[in-house]
C-alpha cells in the first residue's frame, strides 16, 4: 500500500510519540510507507515543528548509517506551571487531611491523566541526564515511576519494605527514617541493577529525606550512580534534608487539623533548573 | 497562528492519543487550529482511516450539541500474539526458575514499552464493557493496573496488605488464598471507590484465583459491580478456579526445577472471546 503525505503523518507521529528516547532509522519509516527518505525527512520537519509549537518535545536527527530520529518528550514551563496549581489546587482541599497530620494523596496519584503528565514533567527535567533505571519505594512512588519511565524508554525497579519469595536472591539495607528516627529496612532483587548504571529515586512525597537517602545507600551496594532524584511533594521541615539535589513540584508548607487548612505552594523545580522546552 | 492541514494531523493526532476515551468536542480543534469544522471533520477522517489500517484503534464521533469525537484504544489480533509471544519467550528463559518453584517476572514488570503493549491488550479488551476503575493487589499487578489506566481514562485503586496511616478509613477484609489456603487481609481505603462503580480487576499472576476473589469479595463490601479480570499469566492449577470470567495472556503449564525448563502457552484471551479490532 502506498500512504499519502497526511497518513504518514498521522502514522509517523503516533509511532514517534509511542517510542519515546528511541532512535528510529529512517529506513524504518521508508520502508512502512513505501515513501523516498528524502519525503521521510520533510515529512519530519513537519512533525517537528509542530511538535515545538505545540510544546510537545524536540524531534532530534543523528545522521550517518548508524543514525535516525529520535522523540524526547518535553514540557514547557507553563505546562509545569498549570501541573504545580494543579496538584495544588488538588491536594489543597481540607478533606484530604487526615488524623496524625497526614495529607490524603491515594486517589491523586491513582489518576492516570495527572500522572502522566507529572511523569512528562519529570522526564522533560532529566531528558539529558542519560537515566538509565527509576527507582522507588513501594507502594505510593510506583505510579509516578511508571510515568516518568514510559517518557523516559527506561526500566522501574521498586524498593520493598520486607523480602519476597518471588524476587530471588536479594540486598537489604537498614537506614534511619528521616522524621520519626526508626530504623527501618530496604529490600531490592540483586537481579534489579547492572553495577554502574544512572539511577533516578522518586518518590510521591519526601519530608526529612529518609526514604530518599535509603534508596542512595542501596544504589551504592549495587555500585551504581544516583543521577537525580524527583519528589511530587515535599514537605516542610526543620531537620537536614538527607538528599541534597532534588526536584520537587509542590511544596507542603502548613496543615492546621483544627482549622482544616493545607497550605501548599511551588516546590524547587525552577529554582533547582528544572529543564523546560 | 493559523495552521496547516498537515501541521493539524500532527497536532490532533498527537492529542487524541493523549486523550484517550475521552470526548473531545470539534470546537476544541477548530478554536485550537483556527480552523472551520467541516475541515476538522476532514483531518478526522484521514486520522480515523489511518489509525484503523496501522491498528491503533477506533475514533467514534458523536454528533449533536453535546458531540465530539472519541478515541477508543485498540488492538489487532496480530498485536495479541506479538504480545503473547513476547511474554512467552521473555518469561521462558531458564533463569527464571526461583527456589521453590516461582517465576520471576520483577524485571518484566518494570519494562515500561511491554507494559504499555500489554495494558493496550487490556484495554481493547474491555473497551466497551463501561470500566470505572482497575483494582489490584500492591505491588506486581501496579504497572499492569496503570498501564490498562492510561489507555481507558480511569482511576486506578490499589489493595494493600496490611492498613497504612496514609490510607484514611479502611475497609478490610480476611480472604483464604487459594493455594496455600492460608487466611490472608485486604486492606483498601474507604474513599477508594463510589457504590455502583464498575470495576476490572488485574494481577500479573493467578493460580487458583484466591487473590482475585479477595478483590471480587472486596468490590462487594464497597456494593462496586465486577466489570472484567485480567491477568498476565494463569498457572495450570488442579483446584477449583476461584473466580470465573477472567482473560489472561499466557498460561505456566509447567515448571521443572530440576530439568531448568519452563513451558508457557497463549492464555485464554482468544477463547474467552477477548476483544480486537
Amino acid at each position: 500500500m502506498k500512504w499519502k503525505r497526511s497518513e504518514r503523518l498521522v502514522d509517523m507521529t503516533r509511532h514517534l510519540l509511542e517510542n519515546p528516547h528511541s532512535l528510529i532509522p529512517l529506513t524504518f519509516f521508508s520502508e512502512r510507507h513505501h515513501a523516498a527518505k528524502s519525503s521521510i525527512s520533510e515529512d519530519l520537519v513537519i512533525i517537528k515543528e509542530t511538535f515545538e509549537e505545540s510544546g510537545t518535545g524536540r524531534l532530534v536527527t543523528v545522521s550517518g548509517a548508524a543514525g535516525g530520529v529520535k522523540y524526547i518528550p518535553e514540557v514547557t514551563e507553563t505546562e509545569v506551571r498549570e501541573v504545580m496549581a494543579l496538584i495544588k489546587e488538588n491536594l489543597g482541599r481540607s478533606d484530604r487531611l487526615l488524623p496524625g497530620g497526614y495529607l490524603y494523596m491515594t486517589d491523586f496519584l491513582g489518576n492516570p491523566k495527572i500522572m502522566d503528565r507529572v511523569g512528562k514533567v519529570f522526564a522533560s527535567a532529566f531528558a539529558d541526564a542519560n537515566i538509565e533505571v527509576i527507582m522507588t519505594v513501594a507502594t505510593k512512588g510506583i505510579p509516578i515511576a511508571n510515568a516518568i519511565a514510559r517518557h523516559l524508554n527506561v526500566p522501574v525497579v521498586i524498593v520493598r519494605r520486607d523480602s519476597k519469595v518471588t524476587e530471588g536472591s536479594t540486598v537489604s539495607i537498614n537506614y534511619v527514617s528521616g522524621s520519626t528516627r526508626r530504623i527501618q529496612t530496604m529490600v531490592l532483587s540483586k537481579r534489579s541493577m547492572k553495577s554502574g548504571q544512572r539511577v533516578l529515586i522518586t518518590d510521591d512525597f519526601m519530608k526529612a529525606g529518609g526514604t530518599m537517602a535509603g534508596m542512595k545507600n542501596l544504589l551504592e551496594e549495587f555500585d551504581c550512580e544516583l543521577a537525580g532524584a524527583a519528589v511530587l511533594v515535599e514537605a516542610e521541615h526543620t531537620e537536614e534534608v538527607l538528599v541534597d539535589n532534588y526536584l520537587s513540584l509542590v511544596k507542603l508548607r502548613t496543615m492546621n487539623e483544627k482549622d482544616r487548612t493545607i497550605e501548599l505552594e511551588e516546590g524547587n523545580y525552577f529554582t533547582k533548573g528544572g529543564k523546560t522546552q
